[in-house]
């Protein structure tokens, strides 16, 4: 029991620190000194220059990371996988210390992924990416649903333009970003229906009819989440001034049971 | 008598064998695979290796399908006809049983509609586009309006910059092809206005005021489908808290005009 | 005074006539007829084959037009003018009579305008068009500020960039069609920006400012048409359900002040 | 007490007067005036006709606004700058001050600002304005999201392509425009992803997401403001009818405590 208890001690005693406001501003402030220079690394006149100072400075910066994640780790035990924050910091630190050389080349770029940790860290950019992933199960039909129609139209396009314009419908991944430029509405009639009219005049079917229920769909998608927006907006919102009304009624029907049984007993 | 009961007794097998959730479940693996199967026919390169094999996958497939909608047919009769979503799944397998040959290959293209038959099968994606299906109604009278104007501006537009333009305003369905890009958007200005503004100095007149309508008319589309959702969403809850307050409210005027009668038949 | 019943009478006969079901249904057939002439007149291989007779259809049907207009001016006298569906009518319909030669030639391609009467003709659609008229109002002081911005900016861009960028920015009017391109984020930045930015390196600060506050502006201006629509949509609805508590919560005092009165007089 | 008393009389006397509905008007009317000139001179012709005496009125309405301004400073003191408007209209009044030459021509331009002085002076305008304005704070941490996700995109962008593309991503100011020109959806594909496609294959995956990721984002932040708009159009109306109903239903209750002890006392 005790030793549990001083297991927890000190367990406790590392997520306080960590906890801590000035230790946790220390480390926003890290993160964010951290982002200007991998900012600043992109310039090669810069690199030129102060390149080694910067890189020195980045990898103290990584180390003070790792050295919270360990921390964290030690203090939470399996807990500290259970939050996806945690994950999510473990994964993007993780990427600096994979050696980034030949086809992990892009993995350098993808170091300034820790930036992100800043959203972990500020209360308020936390909500908001909170909410903004809540309102995506609700989304996830309309999602398929759009899936759908995508695979669909990009099996049509392949099938019936692929053969004569390989760059934009030569196979099932290129219709399919081809679909998503039109969707996107870029160009859709400039620069890909235009040119597949000049060959199959009646392509214009396929695009009208495409642009109409992509956009459509999309449109409802948008207002799926506006509702879901204000009716979340009106729940979280004080004690429902209806339910006021009702136990306000209940006290009064109370109170004049009271008052007929005051009367039936005096007669 | 004995007879119909056997014969709503076969039918109801039928339907309650079809109806089963392990068969449900089966259909929408075979839709799936499908889908990945017409997908890779788009792929020569699949083709030349594996053309073959796929095909005759495709065909049982279809087969099944084939028979499940006889199943279905017998068991309903008349019935099935009655129901959007069968006439849809017979006009999607119809398809398929074409010869697509000479001016009908584009039907072969068409043959991955019936991809979209998942639709009816998946619960949420149902109810999904149930929902866009019920918001369109209401909106015929602003896509009856968007129509006329469009109309309107067709005719403007060809007669006045037709003969000069011929690839964009040289017939009426060309035109509203090019409207139609105007009103998304896309290249309206680089690839429509402008050139035309070099003949015509006053056409910036007619886009502005076309591009101004057309967009002020959608954004009043997209506001009405929300309202409409807002309305509906409110709607289809539980009891409104107002009947229930009214009904308590009922129920104390009623207690009190018997304390009435009680004071009174004791005076 | 008999006189003036005779008036009324007469008057009251022809607005009966114009206004009966059957009339009505008519014209809008004619209308309709004449739309559809109106657009096959834009196809010089039909003008070439059959142009004499479609042009006579389209003289007959502007001629019942007018003498619809004309019974409707006999009947309503000064009243005619004060209706602006009338006035509206009037116009179109004088634009035809008109002899579109020379610098008027472009009245011709007006003529088409008087396919909109429809609008007036079809109640769902009449009813969307006033709504949306109406709308209009509460979004005048919004339009009047986008003008004040576009105008101070427009002013900005031809004095920066007109020397160099004469096609766009040469003079006011260019540079406002040019920013009305930039609104609608039509190639703002491979067609506007980009260039300008080879000259002027800091004309970015110029593009991204006025995207910002111009999108921003019209954001507003649309939730402001949500919200009005929204509050619109719930004030014409059934009396409000607050209402009907209130009214059931004043029979509830009067009754209670009655009962007391009761006991009080008893005592 | 009486030099006070004298010092705000004659204070009040010039807030009275520039306050006065005939100053006000005549300075609109300058400013509107004012604009007009300002436009004018943005034409060479018309300035080699009457620059002289355009310039003349320009100055003579400055030197008007300049009394204003100080009139007001003398009148208010220190209180003048508290007021944002009254330092707006000094900022844009200074700057018409500041000589326009060398690297300082681009102020010049800025002279048209003045203009927007309109926004103060016009009640609705005004409105529209500070509701714009108050809407602000509430899109702080949606706007510091989507700026974090910008840098970390922009990052990656110049690390990865920044080299073989310097035009479009050769520093992180360049990259940043790019995409701020990828989240408007101008010619992102046509103009940057397909031409990085050809050199990175995969580098659609990157555009992909982060088109997913902003729409997503100003989709939220839009609603954030349609939720916001329609909750404090709610708020700000007249009594709310469920407070009405609960000071009823007090009031009931009370009575009915009256009555009850009225029963109770003539036991």
């Amino acid at each position: 029991m005790e030793y549990v208890a001083n297991t927890s001690g000190w367990r406790q005693s590392i997520e306080n620190f960590i906890g801590h406001t000035k230790v946790q501003h220390t480390l926003v402030v890290l993160i964010v000194v951290n982002a200007l220079i991998l900012g600043l690394e992109t310039s090669q006149n810069i690199m030129a220059v102060a390149g080694y100072e910067l890189h020195l400075i980045d990898q103290i910066i990584l180390w003070i990371f790792i050295g919270e994640l360990a921390l964290l780790m030690t203090a939470r035990g399996f807990r500290f996988f259970k939050d996806p924050w945690c994950v999510f910091d473990l994964i993007v630190i993780g990427i600096a210390l994979i050696p980034a050389t030949g086809s992990l080349s892009v993995l350098r770029a993808l170091r300034v992924l820790r930036v992100l940790r800043l959203v972990n860290k500020i209360d308020s950019m936390r909500k908001v990416v909170i909410g903004l992933l809540h309102s995506l199960p609700s989304l996830s039909s309309v999602f398929g649903l759009i899936m759908v129609i995508f695979y669909v139209f990009a099996v049509i396009a392949t099938n019936m333009f692929g053969s004569k314009f390989p760059d934009l419908f030569g196979d099932l991944g290129t219709t399919m970003f081809t679909l998503f430029q039109v969707m996107t509405l870029e160009s859709w009639s400039e620069g890909v229906a235009r040119p597949v009219m000049e060959i199959f005049p009646h392509a214009w079917l396929f695009f009208v009819i495409f642009i109409f229920i992509a956009t459509f769909v999309i449109i409802n998608l948008f207002i799926a989440v506006i509702v879901d927006s204000l009716n979340s907006s009106k729940q979280a919102g004080q004690p429902k001034p209806e339910d006021l009304v009702l136990v306000e009624l209940r006290i009064l029907r109370d109170e004049l049971a009271e008052l007929r049984h005051q009367v039936a007993s005096r007669r």
